[in-house]
């Protein structure tokens, strides 16, 4: 099994070697979700598959296949955006962490790449039922909840969001053949409202400064994150 | 009808009246949730029934009766919070939401005292899912949602949260009978952890500072989170 | 605590307490419904919430909070009706009862104003799910049960039902305010038949005699309901 | 075609011209349920068969495949009782409900030999989910609820019900083959409460006299309920 | 009891006595669907009953009431075809599933005649989710997938299916008075589409060769089926 | 976008574009789920996905994200299998569906590498759901409905199966550095039972002849399989 990190490279005698061992599993969680004309609609997916294998080596931790689909409202109306319901997100995840579970998994990682409040909701009631079930450690996540912690410490515009400058240069770090050059917008939702046609108020399909993104800041971005989050899953690995 | 704010006091003739002349309807949503030894536990519920009252006066609204029981897992086993299911909760707002648009209500301002983020989420959905059926504005928050904003500009501490310096404060001025006297504690909590109990990070069921809540500074927060919400709604209304 | 009898009014050390106790713990549940031009929205709630009280004084309860949606399908095309799903009703009574077994309440009473025979089907159904789960003694009733049983005694209408005398009389005890004068009408319904439009048969929205009621019977009336309440509730609890 | 009565024994252009005809279609609900130790499981079952063929016969209608499982819960812990959840009834009943209305149908009875409230309940949901659906006339009911109508007029005891009387006299007319002797017991059921063990109250499984059962007056029984069933969809139909 | 094999006919303490004797108990499985202009819409019920009487005269078991309706989804679109949803079929047999479990069963058939893939998914979900609730031992089939393993060593046309050559011949071995002669037919589906109208392929509604069909025939694939499965019964029971 | 086949590759306006341009949408349908010690977890993931890159290339079709985890009951007790519900699986095939037919797709093919029955009439029914709601063709298959049809002209054992010659073969020319060396195993389990432990029937988590696999051969079956799956997609997409 040498240095394998994804367990679905693995026949059922490593993967019950993994499991045996306690190491972290990580499961990241893609959308498939415009981020404009600049960036390609798989943005929330490659961010947190980047951050788990690099996670993965820090920690020795193994990577469960990518849930590629999420939940993804405001975005809906534009062309590219696949959303599924939170009520099928949160059961299609508590039942792959109930699996886990009845294998054996004693410490896992929920590491989502969309970052939508409804669909971290989902992907965290799912976590609260599995451990009505299981006796396992769980951390559950988006990648962006650490990156825009770090707007104060690296000078970052506020309202740098969807598809903006942090997002763009994560993705350039990533896989730069995908991107392109996107125009800065900062939009104005009228406050508080559950709206149907959200797609109205940002019709580039992006919140932010895509223009100031590089590709050195998105690499120190993705390696700070990934060390944030190591450290943070080797203290539940220890706790 | 007069002055009536409250669409249950009214008859169905009055009600019918209320809903053509489309003035704003708020549904207030409290919870039974502990909030520590020093505040009772419909604090969720009475505060946004009192804002709603307030803010119904400001812009001529009506007020529907209280959804009283919410979504609290970090609280839940604490005695005397009684959590129910998010997807129970979002099917009951949905189909509320669902019969006054049926009746033909245009404006709708869904007001929790909670403010969970699985709770709010569901609730969240419960409108994206209802505006799927019926033409209406649609406003969903926790008036916590505006305290929060509120910290910079009023220079209150950070930490202040569950059963706190604002909390005390705001259910001081609604219900000074039902409030004692609460000790200060700010709960360091694994980060983005699942946690089957949460309740031993902060075993007196508060997060802040009640003792340095007032009655004055209570009195003058509901006033504003009022005054803000009530702005809010009629440009909603007026839109 | 001393005479306390709202749970929320509570604070988590009092529930407490009261749950230790093993006092009986009444759960009202409510209805936004029409009852006529000369009746309130509330009529189903502010009945059980008075009975409530009132049982709750004479052995010795705690009130938790009011569920106030309900489900009334013969009345919902009429203004101010608003139905939730039996099934969405299940659900809520069946978690909020088992949040109340989970804290160790062992005895409860579910009294609901509204007594139409799905509503009362989905609480029942609740209670029986609840009681697969934990060990308590449950009641569930609609107060309009016992002031039916007392028709041939109190030589009452036979036809006296939805926003008639009896129902009439008793909000005329609780909220004098909120009533006005009501026509009598006797509806004549196709037996047995399932109508998408029964509105069509009694279109002042009430059924029985509203005219024939005093501020005096209805004060004998809900006096003798939680007499005969409090009585059953003493022999479950006692049992 | 000539005089089949039964829908299963047509082929589909023989149902083709039935539906097409509006004549009425009667389907049966059965359940499988102890009815103490002289009646057959299958009592509520036959019943409504019979009732269902001497309808069609007297008014032209036809019958549909009898659904053989319902909603048990006060004899649930006896042997033989198979109880579906009222959930799975309703969801049932409506899909039946709903292919019936979209192959045409418009007069819809719905017969069911057990008459417990929540079971009645779940019928009487699906039958205001699918008048949603589709236009079509619907009756739901019980022969029971005919037979204990007749108590009075045919002055019978007060008390009979579940194996009792009523029902053993009716069963003598449909299976004598298939009926024993029964003790008569009427039992006490502690008022408004939900029990886990209802069985205690009623060891036998029945309630009422059926010592007093006689196949005479089961025959005039079935006619009576046969004759006042026939008029009532009668006029259904003529509506 | 003697030789009762209806498990409705009995009454509670024979049911008791069948129960604790560990007999196999066959749930057959029906279908309201059209099978042309020459076959009944039962022909899915009346086969697996059938067959079901006869595997319990020969191996001393014991039959539940048939569940009367299933998933057909080919057929669904022509007249007398009714079809509930695989999801509502597979709760309804996990409820009956688990409620012989709850009674004791040792040994279960569930025996269906309709064969549809989802039809039969659902039902073998149903086992497996009653298999993790109940120790029991269980067979889920279709008496078709016996006939259609026979097709080699009697040499019949591999395309016979739905209302063909087998399925006619076995109904004229039990209800000859119901079958009409059919045309023979084979359709062409393009391979694997799901197919909104499928009924456009096969306009008479059957696939297969009718017209060879002959009653010896069906006796002879009656007794065999019957046997075959017998068998398979005898030897899960003295597993 | 030139010659990108995945439709995550591409940003909004690229995916508008391919959407308009009727092209077929591929959506691969993945497994984890173990195939014995020689083959990795991922087997039934990179079949189909290597299929769908081979039918894209030849009818000029796109790809979407692989949809990771399916139903797999007969493996699900050991090591490495991840099972979810059908239900789940069903809900979640819906909706992607749902959403690619509110974009406008016209064409879609689901391609799942697993092939258990419960796993594929879940995604058939998700399909017909979809086709009640929205104008689209589409296919739901597995590339082994393909592989097994060649059997007879392949001269391939009968009992070639799960983890066998062919599957080991197509693994062997897809990703051959994660395939060991399989032992041949051909199980015998009890006919149409279902089971709770089938594992003990097939110990090695195989059924077939994993020895006789080779490169050349895989290379060959896959290349069979895309080229006879494009010609059935091109007739779809001229239909």
């Amino acid at each position: 099994m040498d240095n394998k990190i994804f367990l679905c490279e693995m026949n059922m005698k490593e993967f019950e070697v993994v499991i045996e061992s306690g190491s972290p599993i990580i499961i990241p969680v893609g959308a498939m979700e415009e981020h404009g004309s600049h960036l390609p609609l798989n943005t929330d997916t490659i961010q947190p598959e980047k951050i788990a294998a690099m996670v993965a080596e820090m920690v020795g931790g193994a990577i469960a296949p990518t849930v590629n689909y999420g939940n993804c409202s405001t975005t809906r109306n534009f062309p590219g955006t696949i959303s599924i319901d939170t009520e099928t997100l949160r059961m299609l995840m508590f039942e792959i962490l109930c699996e886990f579970g009845r294998h054996g998994a004693k410490n896992i990682v929920v590491l989502s790449g969309h970052a939508g409040s409804s669909h971290m909701a989902a992907l965290r009631e799912a976590g609260k039922d599995f451990l009505n079930e299981y006796e396992c450690k769980l951390m559950v996540l988006s990648d962006y909840d650490i990156a825009y912690k770090l707007k104060d410490e690296l000078e970052l515009p506020k309202n740098d969001g969807h598809g903006g400058m942090i997002e763009t240069s994560r993705v350039l770090d990533i896989r730069p053949d995908l991107v392109g050059r996107g125009e800065d917008f900062v939009p104005t939702f009228p406050p508080f409202r559950v709206l149907k046609d959200p797609q109205v108020h940002f019709e580039g399909g992006i919140m932010g400064f895509p223009s100031r993104a590089s590709i050195e800041f998105g690499q120190r971005l993705n390696l700070r994150i990934a060390r944030e989050l190591a450290d943070m899953v080797s203290e539940m690995v220890e706790e």
